[in-house]
């Protein structure tokens, strides 16, 4: 089997326990709560009103590409050819594009442990060896090029704001990684999918630092439409014809109705209040948890809190579930996202509202505290 | 690159120039021009209006896998555990599951020639060698296991109806070809995409004949909802637990809305008229383009017509060129599905109305038969 080197997600054996109570506090759920713009609403109704079903173009909308151009150019003043951005059934068809154009087959992607487990899952689907660089507390949770150096590889691929820990890379280090792979003949791929998502510093894009590189954002998170399975993945411009090919073939083009909603998805008002609500999670859960667990890093971004657990389980996996058995509680184990120390963390989400996750913090308390 | 072997779709270049013309006839095109029953429509504006904007479980709604598995018994006699029915992102998404299973990197795959060329280029970014056996006139467009026997293979994959040449195997012969591969130890692959849309006979399915088989299809075709991308797989229950892995990490879950959609499709009345709207343009172009083209055999279902050009040309490419650029009629070249006398033919899609196809019709034999 190709796929024999794949593994599960460890917390679906939660997702499946967790619904079985009726008062389950979840905090396993990597998927906002909010719904997307009203207008975005609207559009895909009358999308649906106008017939249109058909396949888009293999690159999508000519008109959404331009427009997402013309955010990076708001955003973070950098100018992007609608020609290099490529719309993809989430960011998952973005993964497999970069992928198959920056790697041969047995060749190593550097990763950082932990992160996101479908990484490293679609190097095995491709025949591509994940080759790991460990980010603790000791390099604030940032792979940096003094690591990268000692190691050799053919791509390197980082998430900022990152999942599982909302890490955000220093400016600073972003530019100098960017430059570094470039040098030495690394292909870079960004994955920025949490953009947006961020509440004291703003996330830079590595497009400000190389035109060189493979930039991946999508609709899932900021934007509040997972279901949608709507991305998009910026190539370098000597690639634009290899993407293109795969688009085609792997996955003819994205969703259509998606692609009309998204063209009402830049709702900056809406937005501020998407991220306004983050934040403030953000901040009830940080200072909450923070009584009871070490936390290493206050999260910068995304939706999620990296929390050591160590003072009362070395085993995160066993912890998660303990904690759900008797307080239903969901919480994703650390093993998850890595080998590298996670049996330690447990991830929280807080993709619900404050009562929620208040709610939780008050079993996590009277369980563990008292 | 991995994607180093794929190939681009030569129509592309054909779709480019056609729409610079304000009254191109469309041949080209391999999409319902139909779109989806009015309750479909309905239920994805309710969806929306729900707020319906999560992923759904990687292998989908239950009660949509519940729906698919009754159509198989009330289409077929067929019983299907809806725990084996997989909803995709398109067919496409099914694809990778059934060949990221069924096969090992560097094993062969068995397709025919010519066949739907994303096949062999799914196996080429899978590391999986494409075998080809040669169909046509004198094995009426079918493989027959007497073919199959000369070569070894790992996995076998078939189309019925086929794209390009609206081919059905016939009961018989695809009962042997599955009772072969299950006593032979090779894997079977079964797309049926096109299935429903059948105008003098039905299709049979490959589950008819076997349970250690994979059978793909989804909405696209007969259901008149490409844009929405949802297709599915029905896997053998020993490797439930594989596609799952493969279905979380590769695409999280198919699109959201369109399952609710999709929970309508199965509209018999409006379904009955899609194909009798198709079967009256089958009838119309076969027998128009029987005065034009050699046709070696009257297409039984799909929406594709398989036309042997070798009187005027043996460069259908060149050919199909020529006709947008003489008459503006649009036609895909046989070369895109294969390399066995493909330069000999050209693939008509009845994909727009009556009226427009006699309009393309008149302009094909004032220039060919005038």
């Amino acid at each position: 089997m190709i796929c024999k080197d794949m593994n599960s997600f460890i917390v679906m054996d939660i997702v499946r326990e967790a619904v079985k109570y009726d008062d389950t506090i979840h905090f396993e759920i990597g998927q906002p709560d909010i719904p997307p713009s009203p207008r975005v609403k609207e559009a895909i109704k009358e999308a649906v009103d106008k017939n249109l079903f058909a396949y888009t173009e293999s690159f999508g909308l000519k008109s959404l590409r331009e427009l997402i151009a013309k955010e990076y150019k708001k955003n973070y003043a950098v100018s992007v050819e609608p020609e290099r951005i490529i719309l993809t059934p989430g960011t998952s068809g973005a993964f497999m594009i970069a992928y198959s154009i920056a790697l041969k087959r047995g060749e190593r992607l550097a990763l950082s442990d932990p992160s996101y487990p479908c990484y490293k899952n679609f190097a095995h689907l491709l025949g591509v060896r994940p080759l790991f660089f460990p980010i603790g507390k000791e390099n604030s949770y940032q792979l940096r090029v003094e690591d990268l150096k000692k190691e050799s590889f053919s791509a390197l691929q980082i998430s900022s704001p990152a999942n599982p820990t909302g890490n955000i890379y220093e400016r600073e280090n972003l530019k100098e990684i960017v430059e570094f792979c470039d040098k030495v003949g690394v292909s870079f791929i960004s994955d920025e999918l949490y953009h947006g998502l961020t509440y004291d510093k703003k996330a830079d894009t590595a497009l400000e630092f190389g035109e060189n590189i493979f930039v991946i954002n999508g609709f899932s998170k900021y934007y509040c439409m997972p279901g949608i399975r709507l991305g998009w993945i910026i190539v370098p411009k000597k690639h634009i014809r290899s993407a293109e090919i795969i688009a085609q073939n792997l996955f003819i083009s994205a969703p259509t109705l998606g692609q009309y909603g998204a063209l009402e998805a830049f709702d900056e008002s809406y937005l501020f209040f998407v991220r306004d609500e983050f934040k403030k999670r953000r901040d009830f859960l940080y200072k909450e948890l923070s009584d009871i667990f070490e936390i290493d890093a206050k999260p910068d971004g995304a939706f999620y809190l990296w929390a050591d657990v160590s003072k009362y389980s070395n085993n995160s996996f066993k912890f998660s579930k303990e904690l759900l058995k008797k307080i239903h509680v969901a919480v994703t184990p650390g093993v998850d996202f890595g080998s590298n120390k996670t049996d330690r963390y447990l991830r929280f989400a807080y993709t619900r509202d404050i009562a929620h996750l208040n709610e939780g913090v008050k079993r996590l308390k009277k369980l563990l505290l008292s």
